[in-house]
């Protein structure tokens, strides 16, 4: 049986790690499809990770294995998990990267890897290969997941804070950029209809006003004008067309940005 | 039947939307082979896009089907086309992206992507995975170009500057750079013996001579001189032997250079 | 018969030139499994490029093809090589970048690609298009490395400086830096051994003490301290706990390494 296997790493593509560890999995499991999601998450950045695979994961077929190695703990005792959900399996460290897209398709069940029950080691650098990838290539293969080690009743879950309500308008903040400098804030469009049930009426991002949009090119010929709109996650998104509103608008990480919905 | 799709495209490898555009193919046609042209063409940069597009897809055997989203319009009334050349299937948006690659292969039919007719539709931010990547599933799974909208008579086409004529030679411009730094200009091989039917004896760039060469490493030994030569696409191209000419001789995009023939 | 052919070479990935590659290749073996070593290969830098395959190789199962392009010659007289491995096959220029991984493996025979018997040629800038990529799609078609060109006694290797005896130490230096900044040394847990037989106690790189770790966790809360441990390929490598060794301590390549074994 063929299976997909997808990756996401902050490894980035120049030092031939993701190579060895798609060697591996070739090894194992020959007829594997491997799909990169993405190997330039921010060193060690688990948000921008848990972020990148819940977006990409639930467009795969089921029964594709998602790896996902965003790792600061490698080499120390934090451990190394599998989750069944509803279509997919997931691999990875139990260190939050796998929590969004394991809640957004449903958890069957958890297991902790165990070195003693396949192929597969600890490492003091690089379980990417030593660890992980063998746990692919094996799922892959067709391995059972509980075969990996023992059931466990919980795993390590990320936090998201979620916007909150202000006067007039709910308050949230900017999560993370795309690589156009789009700025992606946690404000859903279901928030603010759970909040007021009327659309977005006006909102302000780093001290500035924005304009409320319903795609990119509402904004051409208005250079430097900083836009926002729902994007194809649901989420309130600021941007600049053809620019980037990281830079115009100053919008770091954890900028506050407020939505306005209309008056009734 | 297993099918070739390549992608091209500005989305950079970092945030997942090329994963989820994949994993919309393989729902749709799981035996697909997928291969990466580029994803690192500048944020809406259609020419790059074209270039990046001609100079890889020919390259690949007949029945690939070639998927391109550089799309600065996406969201806009603009529309979503698939072309049918001599040997390959492409599809993208309407903006020029696909022209160069099928001017060079030869365009047997235009399709206008009707979302009315499958499983793909219109969105305000992503089209790439809710229009485009669909419809290259589809007919990588072998459905008909014809089935994914109306027939169209026309479709819009690149203009690339051509060189002109100049006193005793021809003018061209810079028109991309490579990573190396290389600067690749519109005057191609054909255009001199067209002009002259004299081989290249001289080349003024940037305001600087540079030295007709064969291969880079006529420069070798030559710290910073700035060399010319027909590259394999058949153009005239700039380069300094183990350096950026983009840096060295400042050749901006659109920088002038003059080839002179030789005298008879 | 479905071949695994990697890829690693300095072309980057903006431009489009490995896909032209990869278009030929599956031209001539549709059925192969392209896999990415590494593109971001230091243009025309040997060193890391033989490094980033000897790592990522060996991973592969046996028969895989493994193409190098780091070229800096490209167009001249040096020659295109195969060489026939314990496990694998190597095609890339004559320069060194596939010294590495075939002595790791054992090399049975060597080739040089005779541009008369094939459908390969050479080239004056693009011969990983024109030279390399169809010798890889030969062989991944089940062709006969003899059948590339006559077999040669000998071809270029790459000389890794060896750490040296100095006073109740071995003194090597940084060879490179991976995506982390982190300083990967000459010193090897074999060549400390063989020297003393006794473990690392104490190192000093850039004139800066560093602490001798099992895993990069041990300088947790260390902000900004300087470690070394042994890596997964059993060399010496230079850390800061989520940050740059390469900035933080200034170690470029070269940089003087000292490791002081345990007193007996």
């Amino acid at each position: 049986m063929s299976r997909i296997v997808t990756l996401t790493t902050d490894f980035g593509g120049a030092d031939g790690y993701v190579g060895a560890m798609k060697g591996r999995i070739l090894t194992l499991a020959p007829e594997t499809a491997l799909v990169d999601i993405s190997h330039e998450i921010a060193a060690q950045d688990i948000v921008q990770g848990a972020w990148c695979l819940r977006r990409a994961a639930r467009q795969f077929p089921p029964g594709t294995v998602h790896l996902a190695v965003v790792d600061p703990g490698v080499g120390s005792e934090r451990r190394g998990i599998v989750l069944e959900t509803e279509h997919y399996l997931l691999i990875g460290p139990d260190n939050g990267v796998l929590a969004w897209v394991a809640e957004a398709d449903g958890t069957r069940a958890a297991y902790v890897i165990d070195p003693a029950r396949g192929p597969w080691r600890r490492d003091a650098t690089f379980e990417g290969l030593s660890l992980f990838a063998p746990v692919a290539g094996y799922l892959a293969a067709g391995g059972a997941p509980d075969a990996v080690g023992p059931r466990i009743p919980d795993w390590t879950r990320l936090a998201l804070n979620g916007p909150t309500a202000c006067q007039n308008c709910i308050e949230g903040e900017v999560i993370l950029h795309d690589r156009f400098g789009n700025a992606i804030t946690n404000i859903t469009q279901a928030s603010l209809t759970a909040f007021t049930g009327r659309p977005l009426a006006r909102i302000e991002a780093g001290g500035r006003e924005a304009l409320a949009c319903a795609r990119y090119a509402d904004l051409e010929g208005l250079a430097g004008a900083l836009g926002a709109l729902w994007n194809s996650d649901g989420h309130l998104e600021l941007f600049t067309y053809r620019g980037s509103a990281r830079e115009a608008a100053r919008l770091a990480r954890g900028a506050p940005v407020r939505a306005f919905p209309a008056t009734p």
